[in-house]
């Protein structure tokens, strides 16, 4: 076995969590922080509710939600310009993966410098960011947990990749309350998202002991939970999706994906798509694409979605990502690529970009531009 | 689902990941190091070894191994003197628990002043320590990766349980080649006190979904590695041996322990007795006092060890507990109380003193100290 290095934030998870923002804030010296979040947040009366604690707890704060879904580069500079010249200390995020995610990169700028392209790729920031507080409010990103931090380059049309242990917040504050004002199409996109970590992060050439058991942990509880979820807006079933989610962000910051991240990267580069959207139509002939190489570990996959069976691992594998494929349909999001894009024209120059992307370095078979122009094809 | 928190170290783990010690120390700042070990690691060479990888990478070293099995407050004290006296800036342990802890009470001392048995119980120490790198060769106590410390109070003549998230170090490295040098009774008193903490955390009031299966984890990787490791000294036996004693670790850190524990540090506080050879003892026992509440846990226990089976969940517990009486046995351990302890007046003291230990806050059965007395007439 090689070396691993597994490293996750403190976390604090539960019902009425919330509470505990600005007391993780102070703990890590927190006076006046720079709160990150989204419009959408806002309308769902969370940044009000958290603009209270944060008073009731004599801290100062400086808000920031001038953040895409999918964050772009200059919204980064702006964010760290606000960070430098207001004088804040702590960095506190609350949102999906778009605020967190620009969260990280305005923490990369503010304690490094320079132009947050920089950083694109492993392991390329050398020096610490400020301190920083997240609190989810999607299952499914999981960027409160991870090394991972993805920002769209503008004028290259493609989503960097940029991972660094650096980019692990300080504490994650999970709060499985904050779901409940979710749309149906969120709590679908985050939970496959979710999904989609835990099985490429399995598959992974990087993953690990430590890793290997929360994916298949996460694996389990989003087939179960998703329709409860659905159905009844359940307590419970958003619970254990928010585990879920937690679970599997733990295994991929630090197994890594495959292609099915980096065609999703390269496809939310050009194409203003829900990112979580995206995996329905790209990880069952991502799953058949590295079935060559990964049958046992598809069939314990397999195994957990079908039940186990008298049968070969090779029946079981296929029989996992037929029932996802059944699974999808009848969560009726798009399955098709041809559903989302406006033509197949661009799928070479999605092949192209995704074939350089940093996931792409950790699936379990090795890939060129033709073979994954391949898997689009087969998604079209 | 109360409110649950999460706290481990940064984990490096790997055959040959003891190279990466000296970096590790670099990275949270270290020039002059405390490096506390003990001598039997001195004789196995590998206090020389480490020295050599500090010198390579250009750091200063305090070397301090006045360290029993089962430290004592007045060398947490005298280590903590050293510390300050020689400017150093960050603690390196490597060794089993009673360097690791005595680590930690140092940290305790230097970061926080006062006398070590001010910090008794949970959550009493309020500032931060100074940066340590733990490297564990021994696959059991985890105090690398957990909230414990355990001293002992000469005085009193107990162990005290430290228990607080500043008491993590910053990177645990664990190396499995460290465990080739070890004797067959360290190799198994460290595997049956990880068993332990798998158990006890598993049954604990506080275990949660983050703590739960790295619970069985660990109990699964135990009961099947621990022959061939015994047999063979096959690394990859050992190598399972430290996931476990790590995953145990990342449980009992977050969801706390048992009456066995409480018992064992009573006992310990008495006698010096290698702690981990007190749990064939004790284990069984404790399992069988708490089945009244946790059958159902108990039960899933006895389906890792005995497989699954057609019958209802009590029978599969006691299955389990039965199961592992024969496994103790099978390794020609002490099993009774009376094998190890002069004559049984003690008794009443040991449960005297385990019902005020921290531990038993978490056990899933409230106690009175007559029926921890109970539990040791049982184990007599």
């Amino acid at each position: 076995m090689r070396i691993s290095k597994f490293a996750i934030p403190e976390i604090i998870f539960g019902r009425g969590s919330i509470v505990h923002l600005a007391s993780c804030a102070k703990r890590v010296g927190a006076r006046r922080v720079l709160f990150v979040s989204d419009s959408g947040l806002a309308k769902a009366g969370w940044v009000d509710r958290i603009q209270e604690i944060l008073r009731d707890n004599g801290l100062e704060w400086v808000y920031f939600d001038a953040v895409n879904s999918n964050p772009r580069d200059h919204q980064i500079h702006e964010g760290a310009d606000i960070y430098v010249r207001e004088r804040a200390d702590v960095i506190i995020a609350v949102g999906g993966g778009s605020p967190m995610d620009a969260a990280k990169g305005i923490g990369t700028i503010v304690g490094n410098g320079g132009s947050i392209s920089d950083y694109e790729g492993a392991n390329r920031i050398m020096r610490p960011l400020p301190p920083m507080i997240f609190l989810p409010t999607t299952a499914g990103s999981s960027s409160d947990i991870s090394q991972f931090c993805i920002i769209t380059d503008v004028a290259r049309q493609v989503k960097m990749s940029i991972i660094s242990r650096s980019l692990v917040p300080n504490v994650s504050i999970i709060d499985p309350l904050v779901l409940l004002t979710k749309s149906e199409e969120l709590i679908i996109s985050s939970a496959v998202d979710a999904f989609a970590h835990a099985v490429e992060s399995y598959l992974s050439l990087l993953s690990s002991p430590f890793t290997e058991h929360q994916a298949l942990k996460a694996i389990r509880l989003i087939a179960r939970n998703i329709r409860p979820a659905l159905e009844s807006r359940s307590i419970e079933a958003l619970e254990n999706l928010s585990i879920a989610s937690t679970c599997a962000g733990m295994s991929f910051s630090n197994a890594g994906l495959g292609i099915g991240h980096s065609l999703a990267h390269s496809l939310g580069g050009m194409f203003d798509v829900l990112h979580g959207l995206v995996h329905p139509i790209l990880l069952p002939p991502v799953m058949r694409f590295n079935l060559a190489v990964s049958v046992d570990k598809l069939a314990n996959i397999g195994r957990i979605l079908c039940g186990p069976r008298m049968c070969s691992n090779e029946y079981l594998a296929q029989a996992g990502i037929a029932w996802l494929e059944h699974f999808f349909a009848d969560l009726r999001v798009p399955v098709r690529l041809r559903d989302i894009l406006p033509d197949s024209n661009c799928l070479e120059t999605i092949a192209k970009a995704a074939v350089n992307d940093a996931c792409t370095l950790t699936n379990p078979r090795p890939v060129s531009w033709e073979s994954l122009l391949g898997v689009c094809q087969e998604a079209w």
